[in-house]
């Protein structure tokens, strides 16, 4: 029996491996287990009703915008709505530079295809989002790897790479509690990297799904929003965001701002690999959101996941043995903790799942290695006392792995 | 003020163009013109109170699964309803080599990621879905053409390039009431394909949307259900499907059955992609469908489309001057016309547009160019009267040049 298919894998398609956090989810999935793994907003968290009432209005008001094929930028009124929504972030930019994506992941994926040649260099974050990784692997990159610690992207170790002569097509980072680690770009920093941007004609792309989920005051302004400053219109930034943490994921609507003489290709590139996001959830996304609905809710989920944080972080202070650190971010979903060296967290999971408490290894965010000694938390998921029980669960498993060592 | 992203395309990105159709597009919409361009389901045709009903029991009935991420294979119950609606047509296959994407256009584009390397040979019929072409040109193949005719592809054309040494990655043809000439791959021919693949081992893509749009009779076996009669299972065929022309396009809703040693590949490349099709939109057509609504909804839209068809042909009939031929479709929304060799097809658009009538011209169509005197008509869309009227005015208009050449 020959495999027709399978000998004629592309080259690309050989780097594709299947996420590490997708096959943990099917673990996580066995009821007992409290799971730290995934990054899954709060069902609580989805406006409901909201959506019902709003995909009735798509489908009465407008049934051909919700129904039809539709224009690849996106449905038209969803583009003008996020055009104010950017607004009041300070990033500015016309109608015509704005595209709705299927979720923020298609974003990465059209990039890649975009900019993304085999050996091409592509500097991120020392650990970055897995998504961005799987979606670009398959371009085959090189991976350059820059450090971050609680400020966020090492700015200085940018510019000592880029006048070491690297030439990255551009950088990726998440700017705001970072996937996987929870820290945030400091605002210093983000005056420095766009300077730098424009000293190197750098490019850069801003991931900015969590930039709203802000706990301890007003976000930070995106870096998108400093390069307008900077030069009047967005040159450098190719800005990222998403209805997934505010609305739902499952509606798979994220949008992307980019320099003008980016939008025409991505949205051509789009063409060809959907013809458009699915017209029923961007008049979804469209009616729920035209009359405030992200002010109202906004609040809502922010609070529902300040508790869960502080009740991570406070189980964690209350738990964990000596000689293990972690992150204290100021929003998002995600905590980073660190073992001691010794401590190996894929060997670790192991005996936290037999005490049914999962979480992902960190090695999968190292793009070229590395980080056995880590891990992500996601906090937003479980509730507070799950959280408890999980991280105590967590500390147990971590007790005992250093006492064998 | 330097363009900071433009250089750095990739090889692939520099192959992307924008559709004609979709430039064409933006003209036709301008109110008067009489459109046989796009490729658009009838607007009668979308059953929008079923679906209005449907994403309300999504919403109510199982508001996680439509709203939260979910798994990258689809919705389990949606899958489940195509196993059984797949059954039907004999391609029977189970659970786990059925995967639902965003429309066919993404499973055009996971095969192109998947199989298509810079050179790498496709074999696909001499005129082709111009949406295939978009998403595989990014990973720069080299098609290879065959010729069709009124029974579909010339099989014996392809015995003779497999016979000559010719080792295409894959076979891709739209198998039924192709698009754009409407022909229909003719049963003897199916026969023939699967036992040639089966003696070559060749790969074949069977992208079929419009096969249950059959207006004279029940539909051909789709060649998915051949290669599980000769093999016991799906071995040489990746067969694709959609619910854009039986429910509504803006879901953005298709699936894919393939052999068990390619899905796995696809599901690990979706994930990168777009993580999964939008929840939304996949419960609304599970909810929409489950109950029987194709059943119920297809024979309404079978008649519109037929009486459109048939107005489409007798004004064809009435109107064109001798010289000019067509294709007499037995489904789909596709005739295909061919004009005098001496007349070019974009010049007669030209004239078209100020008579307020428009069309594809056919080079599009073409892989390697060609065809400079063809053009696709689609008759879905248009009411009848519409239609006579435009089949009038475009008569004219080649009368015209014809007169002038």
């Amino acid at each position: 029996m020959p495999a027709i298919w399978s000998p004629s894998l592309s080259h690309g398609a050989q780097q594709i491996t299947s996420s590490a956090i997708r096959d943990l989810l099917e673990i996580t999935q066995q009821p007992g287990t409290i799971s730290f793994a995934g990054g899954l907003p709060a069902p609580e968290c989805f406006p409901t009703e909201e959506l019902t009432a709003a995909t009735e209005r798509a489908l009465v008001e407008t049934p051909l915008a919700a129904l039809q094929y539709g224009p690849t930028e996106g449905f038209r009124p969803l583009r003008e709505f996020l055009v104010r929504h950017m607004a009041r972030l300070d990033i500015n930019v016309p109608l015509e530079q704005l595209l709705i994506t299927s979720g923020s992941q298609q974003a990465l994926d059209l990039l890649g295809k975009l900019f993304i040649d085999d050996g091409a260099p592509i500097a991120v974050e020392e650990t970055t989002y897995l998504g961005a990784l799987q979606a670009w692997r398959p371009y085959q990159p090189r991976f350059l790897t820059l450090p971050l610690d609680e400020d966020g992207l090492d700015v200085n170790a940018l510019a000592r790479m880029l006048e070491g002569g690297a030439k990255p097509r551009f950088l990726y980072l998440v700017s705001c509690f970072q996937n996987p680690t929870g820290v945030t770009l400091a605002p210093a920093r983000r005056e420095a990297l766009v300077a730098l941007a424009s000293r190197h004609g750098l490019a850069i792309v801003e991931d900015d799904p969590y930039g709203e989920l802000s706990y301890d005051g007003p976000r930070t302004a995106p870096l998108a929003a400093l390069d307008i400053a900077m030069h009047g219109e967005l040159r450098h930034v190719v800005y990222l965001s998403t209805f997934s943490k505010l609305l739902a994921p499952g509606l798979r609507v994220g949008w992307v701002a980019a320099p003008a003489e980016v939008v025409g290709k991505l949205v051509q590139a789009k063409q060809g690999m959907d013809l458009h996001t699915g017209s029923l959830a961007q008049a979804t996304a469209y009616y729920a959101s035209c009359d405030g609905l992200l002010d109202r809710h906004t609040p809502h989920i922010l609070a529902i996941y300040r508790a869960r944080r502080d009740a991570m972080l406070a189980a964690l202070e209350r738990h964990m043995p000596p000689g293990v650190r972690w992150t204290k971010p100021g929003g998002g979903m995600f905590i980073w903790l660190t073992l001691p060296e010794q401590l190996n967290a894929a060997q670790l999971l192991r005996a936290a799942l037999e005490r049914q408490v999962a979480f992902v290894p960190g090695e999968s965010f190292f793009p070229n290695g590395g980080g056995h000694n880590t891990m992500r938390l996601n906090f937003s998921h479980a509730a507070p006392a799950q959280i408890q029980e999980g991280i105590a669960r967590l500390a147990s498993a971590i007790r005992e792995m250093i006492g064998k060592t």
